[in-house]
């Protein structure tokens, strides 16, 4: 548990530093916009989406930094996404990892903005073919469409869809799928997927990485609704049980609590034997599964 | 007038028929947000950044389909961005082209996840590498990154900044121009530099079509500004005088409609001579800038 903190603190402090290399500073013209897209994206997040594009890469190559811009790209948009949902017209959340929202900062006009801008950045950020000792340019315009496909109507778009039309509602299991899939799920399978392909895996690699990817998603999202009802609400940074106050659709409340945590073990464990092929390169893997169980926050 | 009318209604039915190869129908699930997409999409826009796109390639390219993924990227950007614009916390504009804005169709949450849809599946269609017969994949990553610059917040997003900012306020030509040549200009400057690109424009080919991109945005917006001023309501389908209402600032506000009319043709003939190397080739070029200065919406 100590060596995985560890590493997700380097892994989090090189991430950082990329992001910094992709964005504008504050001072550069118009000032808001930028201001606003770097509070939100320095707001502390957990940067695991680029932490799985990073890890995907180094399980098949060498050469794990071709898969930075990628990793840059799935922050932005997973940003994007955060601060398009915390609007007024959909989740209408004042607080985000224990701060004001960007809306509630900037205002409406500017918060909308400043997700389009990540949104553009991301592909900006993905066609960089400067980029030193570069994949070759057909996986790199492979990787821009499974990464748009993935956030787009059939993929994260769809699910915030769905989920926006289920509040309020008792949706079924089917329903609760789909959106956990494609609301989280999507982002999640593109970003290993990338790492994958511009790590330059081959068919069979990619086919495993992606098995890993599906049931990593699903364990990771069981795990959130669970902390949910359990978490420490200083901890986590959102009130404890807002889900359910939203009636917001969970695993909880649809498998009650104990039964959650058993799919989450057994979904997570279905994931690591995804990883069997790659042996000890896929330690970090291996062991980011198991913390995502067992994590306070 | 009467060739370039029909040129200009042929290129759109072939640009409608691409646009609607690359759209979702109406009852793939979740059905709401690909219903409030095609509503934006096909709400009878002139469709001036693809003829372009098109326009651009076929000066310099016996092959001006390949473009064609650049010229509905283009298009699904610029009505993403007129449908986040529309928006209540941006302009709050109930009417686009004489219909119902998005949100008060389909709402805003459902409006603002539109807009994001289409930006996103711009990119998926830039990425779109099973184009028979396509360009060099470096060729296509340069046409993204150009893209996603000019929509970004050094481009359009930029000029959507200021021009908020700038609401209710007397401005000073610098900032007049700042807005022009980024909420339209940088838009209309990727429209046609990606047609060159597509087309396998060489470096000089690529700088003079540049030279009348620039002038052409231009001449575009200063015509615009004033067919706001004279135009005929029901013919523009939004009430004429807006822009003065909502103290918009705008050429004939700062200059008088008689010096603004006076530049718009100093420009659009600044745009025309940059055609000259091209000779016939450019010829519908040449008669869409003329177009642009005479139409009356």
């Amino acid at each position: 548990m100590n060596w995985i903190k560890q590493e997700l603190a380097q892994r989090g402090t090189l991430i950082n530093q990329a992001l910094e290399n992709y964005l504008q500073t504050e001072e550069i013209y118009p000032p808001v916009i930028h201001q606003a897209m770097r509070y939100s994206v320095f707001a502390g997040g957990k940067r695991l989406r680029p932490i799985l594009v990073l890890a995907a890469a180094e399980v098949v190559s060498n050469r794990p930094h071709r898969a930075l811009p990628a990793a840059v790209a799935l922050e932005f948009i997973h940003t994007y996404s955060l601060i398009h949902d915390d609007l007024p017209a959909m989740d209408n959340d004042d607080l985000r990892r224990g701060r004001p929202t960007c809306h509630k900062v900037y205002g409406e006009a500017v918060a909308i903005l400043a997700g389009d801008a990540l949104l553009t950045q991301a592909f900006e950020v993905l066609s960089d073919t400067a980029f030193p000792d570069g994949p070759e340019s057909t996986i790199v315009l492979q990787v821009i469409r499974e990464i748009a496909q993935a956030a787009g109507t059939l993929g994260m778009i769809g699910g915030q869809v769905v989920d926006l039309a289920s509040e309020g509602q008792q949706i079924d299991l089917p329903t609760l799928t789909y959106i956990h899939q494609h609301k989280t799920g999507a982002l999640i399978r593109a970003a290993v997927r990338s790492g994958a392909l511009l790590g330059g895996a081959s068919a069979d690699e990619l086919l495993a990485l992606t098995g890993y990817a599906e049931a990593f998603g699903l364990a990771f999202q069981i795990a959130d609704d669970i902390l949910d009802v359990v978490g420490n609400e200083a901890v986590l940074g959102k009130p404890v049980g807002s889900d359910a106050r939203n009636e917001k659709s969970t695993f909880p409340n649809l498998f009650g609590l104990e039964r959650s945590q058993e799919m989450a073990r057994e979904t997570a464990e279905k994931a690591i034997t995804c990883l069997a092929r790659f042996g000890d390169r896929a330690r970090f893997l291996r062991a980011l599964t198991q913390y995502v169980l067992e994590r306070d926050s």
